[in-house]
């Protein structure tokens, strides 16, 4: 087998046979597929697509160039939930104890952000001794003594993935559907989690602009779970509008911990809630029986909250640290009277970036104290010449820029009939 | 501008403007644009295409990669053929010096062969002494003093080609008419001739193997080469069936002698004729006027095979020596009595490529005496047990394996109405 036979194959519309597949990602992974062959691939797969045979087979090739974790002798089920990214995302914040808290394991594996939308690994790595990379041993052990574990996947886990996704991002690949469920999967797949929950974005904020996308993005995923062992439903949920009050690291970790204190955002509440009851009924466990806490029983009695203390604490954590602050504030005004009918994601997230809530490039740090507060969500009422956002960073000459992102990212009407968009638009299972 | 802005626009079906198309040559030339994303361009470009000013413009940006040769100051015009390649195709070595005989100059540059096609250049390297490799200075001599040069086309010429049909040949993305008809054109008008004609080949033994794809290709050609002030005109030539009775470097240069010599196969001479009045056409002489000399008169009386000799004498060839011979000959019986219906050619050039006539990878060499001798051609009877074919070979192990590619190869049909097919299939001006 050659990867020119494998590249014109695809490129002239044929399906991939699985001998194909399995040939290109191992002989990719062992370098003897080039970059070069790679890429002129993945555009063929970008522009030809892959059926849901091939997108199962490829998931699992890359699956099969490294590592997979096996938490199946633990004493309780496995669960975990997957983001495609949003602004004010910090839903694994309380999700996480909150589920393990409510008696299922959560093994989850995140990453950092890049552009827009924030990192799960950044926002924890703002709480002072915070430790994201855990070797396999110390996950374990952290899963073990809390019942939910967060951090980084080690080098040994589809690798493959790896290196196709940081091509893909500089050839004009990173857009195709198959390839990235592909990626996804084969990383939650090698985590080791026996059910999982995803958690699709649909919206300016989100990767998927439209639900048509979102929808053929949750149904490949949800199919290469199902086909492979790991029951898997997807959610697709609102991603015009920011989730929360708070975008940016550690104003997105405080926000957090007032929903895990019974308290918070109620967007933020309800999809936690909505995500952690997917993530129980995934793992085959029904509140009220055998122990099983309902979710938002959990953020309600603090037993969440202990969960995340717990969890913070095994990770090299101080759950009572301050959190870090940005040096410095600016506050926007509202310019009109009225109810604040739009708020677009994608805007807020951009302006939270360039004040150095984000990166631009891999290498890049991040600012923990950076981001915005909104001071009103769509729906409410605001006054003219009282404070719509609060913008944080650490250099003022930061502000300029991210309040020009924020220039049309709102609309405020008087005397309009607001009309909320529902949180969860659809459930794929 | 960046690559993947450029990448994308193609890939989402977007003409590319001037300006991206002449960035990316040029960042790609200079290693900026890296060969995985050249190679995901051209990916986009086979599956989307390209429309006529994309392709000219590309065209343009791979020529403006290296320097242009210039003949307009020499005392006759310049004219010369691209033949896209075919099996027993040696007509650029009659051509060129009938050409140079009725009172054009050619500057022809050349190419090796790759596959189950020869190349020019080394069915003249099979002659003694001669030398494929010119600097611009001795081919500007051996032009001045011979009206004739055929040699290879230096580094310094459309590098961006160079590099990119490497690129193309190892990710699957050879066959694409626009990449084609650039890669050839920007050869073309790098070498500086002032009129071209293309001999664009359709069938079994031709790269395009239908009328259609083979008239778009000539033009797409014809357009590029008029849109940039080459006149230049296309003919589609039959290519189903080899051309003459010799298959192989030498073969070939001897049966190129026998037409020089005013003999040889017909279908060898019609062509050679053909072409050549296209080509002083395009370069504007007519024959019988101020002492412009017909080809079929130059073939008849000398002057083509004076020209022949001046020529390869010129580039350190001896056109008195005995040409090299293979060391093995295996002679194929006719299984039948009849007529010969059909003869493939790319079953002949597969047969000629396995006894040694080309080569597999660039850094191969090419035996000189190997290749095939056709006993008979279409059209012909033949009788049971007589010689069909003669193969030629240093190694006689190669016969075995070549034997096998000419099974099938050739039909022989008693009391059959044989309609033969016309050589020139097309003229696309």
């Amino acid at each position: 087998m050659d990867a020119i036979e494998v590249i014109r194959a695809k490129r002239d519309g044929a399906e991939l046979s699985p001998e194909q597949i399995d040939w290109v990602i191992a002989a990719y992974t062992r370098g003897e597929v080039a970059e070069e062959q790679m890429s002129a691939l993945a555009m063929a797969i970008y522009l030809r697509g892959m059926n849901r045979a091939e997108v199962s087979r490829w998931t699992l090739a890359m699956l099969a160039s490294g590592d997979r974790l096996d938490f199946s002798d633990l004493d309780r089920p496995t669960t975990d939930k997957h983001s495609t990214g949003g602004v004010g995302d910090k839903i694994t914040l309380p999700l996480t104890p909150t589920v393990a808290a409510c008696g299922a394991a959560v093994p989850q594996l995140s990453g950092r952000g890049l552009g827009h939308t924030g990192g799960t690994l950044d926002k924890l790595e703002s709480i002072p001794g915070w430790r994201a990379e855990l070797s396999p041993q110390e996950m374990r052990g952290v899963l073990d003594t809390t019942g939910g574990v967060i951090c980084a996947a080690g080098p040994g886990l589809a690798p493959a993935d790896r290196r196709l996704y940081a091509l893909r991002d500089v050839t004009g690949t990173v857009e195709s559907i198959p390839l990235i469920a592909a990626s996804i999967m084969s990383k939650k797949l090698a985590e080791g989690t026996g059910s999982l929950v995803l958690d699709v974005k649909v919206g300016s904020g989100a990767f998927m602009k439209d639900a048509a996308s979102a929808r053929e993005l949750a149904r490949t995923m949800v199919d290469i779970g199902n086909d492979n062992g790991v029951r898997t439903v997807a959610l697709l949920t609102e991603m015009g509008t920011p989730l929360g009050r708070a975008v940016g690291n550690a104003l997105e970790v405080a926000e957090a911990v007032e929903v895990l204190s019974g308290g918070g955002p109620a967007d933020v509440v309800e999809l936690t809630v909505e995500l952690a009851r997917e993530m129980l009924a995934a793992a085959g466990l029904t509140p009220g029986e055998n122990g099983v806490k309902d979710p938002a029983e959990a953020l309600r009695d603090g037993s969440a909250l202990a969960s995340w203390e717990a969890l913070v604490r095994a990770q090299g954590g101080d759950p009572a640290a301050p959190l870090p602050v940005a040096a410095e504030r600016r506050v926007v005004l509202a310019p009109a009277s009225g109810t604040l009918t739009r708020l677009d994601a994608y805007q807020v997230g951009l302006a939270a970036w360039r004040l150095g809530a984000g990166r631009a490039r891999k290498e890049d740090a991040v600012s923990f104290g950076a981001g915005v507060t909104l001071h009103a969500k769509p729906g409410e009422g605001v006054a003219a010449g009282e404070p719509l956002f609060t913008l944080h960073a650490d250099e003022p000459e930061r502000f300029d820029r991210a309040a020009q992102a924020l220039e049309g990212a709102f609309d405020i009407g008087a005397d309009v009939a607001f009309e909320e968009r529902p949180l969860v638009i659809d459930r794929v299972a």
